[in-house]
């Protein structure tokens, strides 16, 4: 009989978004008239571009014509085409990155999720906390030791590396998710030295980079100084571009990182991913290549920057109420959330039932995000705008003095 | 330093393909009036069916408009709309698979890639040779032992199991790739048997079922009593409905499947999947399943069942210029592959020069595949009908007595 990969059996349940919507459910069963406003899910709710479905409807079209169908891709690394475009934009914002250093994928959840195939199950791996659970989650399946870098509000949850630790991986998401925290320039510079010093590679997911407004905080690591010999990127349309439903990202890995074997050889990290690449992933669709290269021309970077300034003056607004009421928080300006400090003192599920029962607002307890998330909790900014409004008069309502 | 996944060291670099193009670039530069004919790489040529672009096209306008826009996938297992079309699909060639034992994937070749992720790296995995080189790589990158079960010309290049054998993981591919030999229920029937015996579980690929037209050649291994106990099956659209570019597939693990951990407890190997799953891949684009539905539909199935008559006419000019040219072969019906010996006793790279420049048709040599493959060559039927006629013809003036 087939062993298991044991590892999976000591992986927490992840309950959270499972006892949301028990919890959410219940109460619906209970008063099937409450007006229940979900400011949980970090998912996006607006429609896609327009030019960016034309873009795709054009790439459906070519399918279906012998002389311009599309059969495999001969790298499954992306179609030039859109390689170009991403390339093009990491130099809007004064990143360069060649073509051939990207690799497009089906969303940064599988690459975040599958990089580390490459690496040996003996590293130690770094991970700030609060975090996305897929960092922590995919170690733990291979069973390599995770520990924790502390981000709370004694460092406004921007954990900051510690020289007395060791390290080989370090993940870092920035504007950060859950908290809305983003690292600025000498955050991030301290971070590379300390990878640097370490040896050690940062997997750093810009998942957020487009909700950045301020000067001062990078769009990519590879902004700044050192990176590229000891960082590997991960982006994702999904919020950029509204793709959760659409699947599309990509991974930047600088031709000049390598690792050294023990044997010795220095390995290219691109190659190697390239070579987990090619023998478990075919490369993405065609046409949805062609809807993400229509998010980077003039039109439709103007098209998906409309729906960012809605979401962000949606994290205003939310940001505005917790001000009002007096309620510390991180995020709300470079990020979609807003990360708070629940009021009178409550742990993170105490003041979900609160806010479901009293205001019939759905957010998302901090405490699913790590040990340094109880007590905080999480609204989104990716509502509806009278929506977002309603729900902050509701908060002023049951909170206000 | 971080440390690497050490077994992609010992991975053969699979030049097979690069090793092809080579040769073809180096005759094309002396020889550059040459017509080559290429019949060397599995991918399909015909366009997607019109139903087909029409749905995925409305699909992309869905996305385009906030009431029918979509996110993230509730599950990332696939929308019921499409697993209930592949169960009916299943239904049509009597095989009962319930909706929710079906994930919808980005193609075979992940689920094929990934899938050994759940299962403990001390298992011994049996494989037929030859075979598609995935199965092999991505078990040598986990450090798992392999070993192989010799398909040949004495059975028909439709490897059986040996009882003296033990092996914990199986893979079997029917219709084959690359020999074209298709098993029929009673040789499935004996593969489930030895796994049973075993305790084995086999990861069952069958991309290549629509090519099937005989009688008692089971389209899954759901057809044959015993798999639900012992088997995955994977799928994919590609070949299918010429889904080489779109990207869709899927997996079937039954409920009843389980393996007993090492404290004894009992676990479901589709909780298992779903597990790894569920932090590592978020779904298959909106868009793409709206076209995958469609392929099930009877004006689905009728337009893409045309693309598959046209392959099989193909099939049968490149089976019967054997036939004419007394050459033995393997697979040209329930198959899109004709596996030839190679005649006068050429090896397999050797009758790939000699086709190239007596008659500018390029094939795949056989020894590409594993070390039965050796002697043995590999030709496609998803050409143009015209070159495909036009190739035999060389072949006859080149090889005819």
């Amino acid at each position: 009989m087939p062993s298991i990969n044991e590892n999976y059996l000591k992986l927490e349940k992840n309950y959270l978004f499972i006892n949301i919507a028990k919890k959410v459910n219940a109460y619906k069963a209970a008063y099937p008239d409450a007006d229940i406003i979900r400011m949980g899910i970090g998912d996006v709710t607006l429609p896609i571009a327009k030019c960016v479905v034309e873009a795709m409807k054009k790439g459906a079209d070519e399918m279906g014509v012998k002389e311009t169908f599309r059969g495999y891709e001969d790298s499954g690394a992306g179609y030039d085409f859109l390689r170009e475009a991403v390339s093009g934009y990491y130099k809007s914002f004064g990143v360069e990155i060649k073509p051939e250093e990207i690799r497009i994928n089906d969303g940064a959840k599988s690459d975040c999720g599958n990089i580390v195939d490459i690496f040996g199950d003996d590293n130690t791996v770094l991970i700030t906390d609060p975090a996305y659970p897929v960092y922590v989650d995919t170690n733990l399946m291979n069973g390599r030791k995770v520990i924790y870098a502390d981000s709370n509000e004694g460092n406004g949850f921007a954990a900051m590396p510690d020289d007395g630790v060791h390290a080989d991986l370090i993940y870092l998401c920035s504007p950060n998710n859950p908290t809305g925290s983003a690292y600025n320039e000498q955050q991030i510079k301290a971070w590379i030295d300390y990878a640097l010093k370490n040896k050690a590679i940062i997997i750093y997911d810009a998942a957020y980079e487009a909700f950045i407004t301020e000067e001062g905080i990078p769009r990519s690591i590879f902004a700044v100084e050192g990176a590229r010999k000891c960082a590997i990127e991960m982006c994702s349309l999904s919020k950029t571009a509204g793709f959760t439903g659409m699947r599309c990202g990509y991974t930047v890995i600088p031709d000049e990182l390598t690792v050294t074997a023990s044997d010795g050889s220095e390995v290219s990290v691109s190659q190697l991913w390239g070579r987990r690449e090619g023998s478990k992933f075919n490369g993405v669709s065609y046409p949805v290549q062609c809807a993400a290269a229509a998010v980077f021309t003039d039109e439709g970077i103007r098209q998906t920057r409309e729906n960012i300034a809605y979401y962000q003056e949606n994290a205003r607004i939310i940001a505005s109420a917790m001000d009002e009421l007096g309620i510390r928080y991180t995020g709300g300006k470079n990020s979609p959330y807003i990360w708070l400090k629940c009021p009178n003192g409550m742990g993170s599920w105490e003041f979900f039932d609160f806010l479901l029962e009293k205001a019939n607002v759905v957010g998302t307890p901090g405490a699913g995000f790590g040990r340094n998330g109880e007590g905080w909790f999480r609204l989104t900014a990716f509502g509806d705008r009278e929506r977002t409004k309603e729900a902050m008069q509701r908060l002023k309502d049951v909170l206000g003095k």
